[in-house]
C-alpha cells in the first residue's frame, strides 16, 4: 500500500495496452474487458497524460480506432502507437522496400512505400496469411538477399481471442530467424524506440509512466527497461493461463 | 589424398541420405540426381554395407521407398531408417498419445497408435498443412499440457524441391518451442539414437562407417557427433546456395 502512495506521487502519465487490456479482440470484433471503458474515461479525466501502445496489426490504426469507438472507448489515433507506422517511418529512413507477410487489412498502412524488388521483409500478425506458401515466399526473399533484414512488428508468443489462444507475430519470427540463421529488427513492443516515442509525445520522463498490459515480456518488461514503471493486469492472455508463467 | 586413403582403408559401411544425394524432390515424385543411381549400385556391389538414413516425412516408408524403386534406385525398405516408425516406437514405449501435425501421405505410419486426449504433439514436414489454423491447434494441445511434449521429426531448416527451397520441419519446430516456452525432442537425423539404430542394424562401429550427406548439421555433424566418418555432397540445398553457410 505503501508502495502505491510511493508509485502514484510522482505519476504524470499512463501508458495503456490494447488488446487484452481494454477488449478481447475475436469474431465480430471482440468485447470490451468489463470496466475498461471507465477506467479510460478515469485517467483521461483525472488530468494524467494518456496514450496507448500496441503490437496490433491486423488493421490499419484508423480502422482500429475506429473499432474501439464503435465499442464505446474514449480514443483518438493520435494517442494510438502502433508497430506499422513505425516501420514505414523507418524504411523510409533507410531507404528499404519490404516484401510484406502481414494482414491484408493492414496493408493500406503501406501504400506509400516502394515495394519492387523487395529488400526486406516485414512481418506483422498474419494470422491465416501465416499459411506455408506465404512462409516460404517471405524465407525465399531473405535466403536470396546479401544481408537478409527482417522487420518483425512486434515478438509476442501468442493472445486471446474470444474463441481462445492465437498464435502471435513472435512465433513466425523465429521461424524465419532459425530458417535464415538471423535475427529480426523489432518494431514495436519490447522495443525500447517504441515505448521512448509515446513517452516523448507527451513531454515527460520514463520514470513519471506507468504501463499497464496483460503480457509479462511485451508490456511490462519492455516498458521496465525503459525505467518506466509498469503493471501487469489479470484480463486478456494472463486469465487464460492460471498456471503458466509467460 | 592420402587422408582419403586412410577413410577407406577402415571402411565397412555407408549410411546415404536420399532427398538432396540420390534425387531432388518435387512435383511429380522429383527426379535422380546424375550418378546417383549408379553410385547406389556401385556401393552395393563393392561389399559395403549401405543403409538410407532420411528425414523425410511426407509419405509413410513404404510409398517412399516405392517411388525411389520407380526412379530406378536399387532400395529396399529395410534399408531405410525414418522418423515416423521411430517415434512410432518410442511413443509405444512411453504410453504417449499423439496429436499428429504431419504430412497427409504419412497419416498411415500411425494407424496402430491410440491417439485419443493426445498428451504430446508429432510434428513432421507437413508442407501445406502448415497453416495457421493447424499450427493454433497444435500449440492449443500443448500449452494445455502440464508438461507440454513435442517431438519433432528432424530439425531442417529448409530442403531443395524442383521449384525452390522450401521450408523444414524444424522451423515449425523452433515456432512451437517459442509459442510454449518449450524444448523439442528430435527424432532422426541429427539425433544420435537415429544413426545408432542404423549402425546397429549394419553390426559396424560408428568409426567404420561413412555418412554422405547434403546437410551440414543434420547430416555431417549428426554423424561426426556418434563417432561416424562424413561427407557433405554439393548437390540437393548445397547446391542452390553458393554463398550462404549452412
Amino acid at each position: 500500500m505503501a508502495e502505491w502512495v510511493e508509485i502514484v506521487k510522482g505519476l504524470k502519465g499512463v501508458v495503456l495496452d490494447i488488446c487484452g487490456v481494454l477488449y478481447d479482440s475475436g469474431e465480430g470484433g471482440g468485447v470490451p474487458i468489463p470496466g475498461s471503458i471507465e477506467a479510460v474515461k478515469r485517467i483521461k479525466s483525472s488530468g494524467l497524460k494518456l496514450r496507448f501502445c500496441t503490437n496490433e496489426t491486423q488493421a490499419t490504426r484508423e480502422k482500429f480506432v475506429c473499432k474501439l469507438q464503435r465499442l464505446g472507448f474514449d480514443i483518438s489515433i493520435d494517442e494510438v502507437f502502433a508497430p506499422a507506422p513505425a516501420v514505414c517511418r523507418i524504411l523510409n529512413d533507410r531507404g528499404l522496400r519490404p516484401h510484406l507477410l502481414v494482414h491484408d487489412d493492414v496493408i493500406p498502412e503501406f501504400d506509400g512505400i516502394e515495394k519492387s524488388s523487395p529488400n526486406c521483409v516485414v512481418l506483422g500478425d498474419a494470422a491465416d496469411n501465416f499459411s506455408y506458401r506465404n512462409l516460404n515466399e517471405a524465407f525465399n526473399v531473405l535466403i536470396s538477399l546479401e544481408n537478409p533484414v527482417l522487420f518483425a512488428l512486434g515478438r509476442g508468443r501468442y493472445y486471446k481471442e474470444t474463441d481462445g489462444l492465437k498464435l502471435d507475430v513472435g512465433v513466425y519470427m523465429k521461424a524465419l530467424e532459425y530458417a535464415c540463421d538471423i535475427e529480426a529488427e523489432v518494431v514495436g513492443k519490447p522495443a525500447k524506440m517504441f515505448f521512448m516515442s509515446a513517452l516523448a509525445d507527451m513531454g515527460i520522463e520514463p520514470q513519471q509512466a506507468i504501463m499497464i498490459g496483460d503480457d509479462l515480456v511485451n508490456d511490462v518488461g519492455g516498458a521496465q527497461q525503459c525505467g518506466m514503471k509498469a503493471l501487469q493486469v489479470r484480463t486478456g492472455k494472463y486469465s487464460s493461463l492460471p498456471v503458466m508463467e509467460l
